[in-house]
């Protein structure tokens, strides 16, 4: 089944919904930066994160340094933002 | 102890001995893009290679996106690539 994009309005309720979520690309994307105390901590995080990502087959692009885990949701079967990313943003909130 | 930042020189021998790294950021850092068949290949070295890095206390900067894993070493305290580097990228070629 194809996965939908979600319109301008519909994404900007889905991220006034979430905690520091904001548009990326042009608003085809969202994107969280996530600071941790510590690499022992944002490995953790990232661990968490990875299931919920395999459970899901739906991948984050993230990059991490040490404490810090700067993630981006993007559907690219939908060309942008969709509610698989709106899920999973929920899903690492949730953590 | 302070850590050596590695002359060019050295810097030039030591990634003539390893397999695909190439300079990055003017010769501060030494980075390789690793794929693998999936993200759950992917995710198995990255957590081999968090190991080896909380154990050295030493961390990469790296980016993953599904069965890619982009990693950039350099060592911050000596302002471009040292020793620690080139150790740490030894230890992950030998996984």
């Amino acid at each position: 089944m194809a996965v939908e994009k979600l319109g301008r309005s519909e994404a900007e309720s889905a991220l006034a919904e979430l905690d520091g979520w904001e548009f990326d690309r042009d608003g085809d994307a969202m994107r969280k930066v996530f600071k941790f105390s510590d690499f022992s901590e944002a490995w953790g995080f990232m661990n968490r994160v990875a299931l919920i990502a395999e459970k899901s087959d739906h991948h984050p692009e993230w990059f991490n340094v040490y404490n810090k885990v700067d993630i981006t949701l993007t559907t690219h079967d939908a060309g942008g933002l969709s509610q698989r990313d709106v899920k999973m943003a929920k899903a690492i909130e949730a953590l």
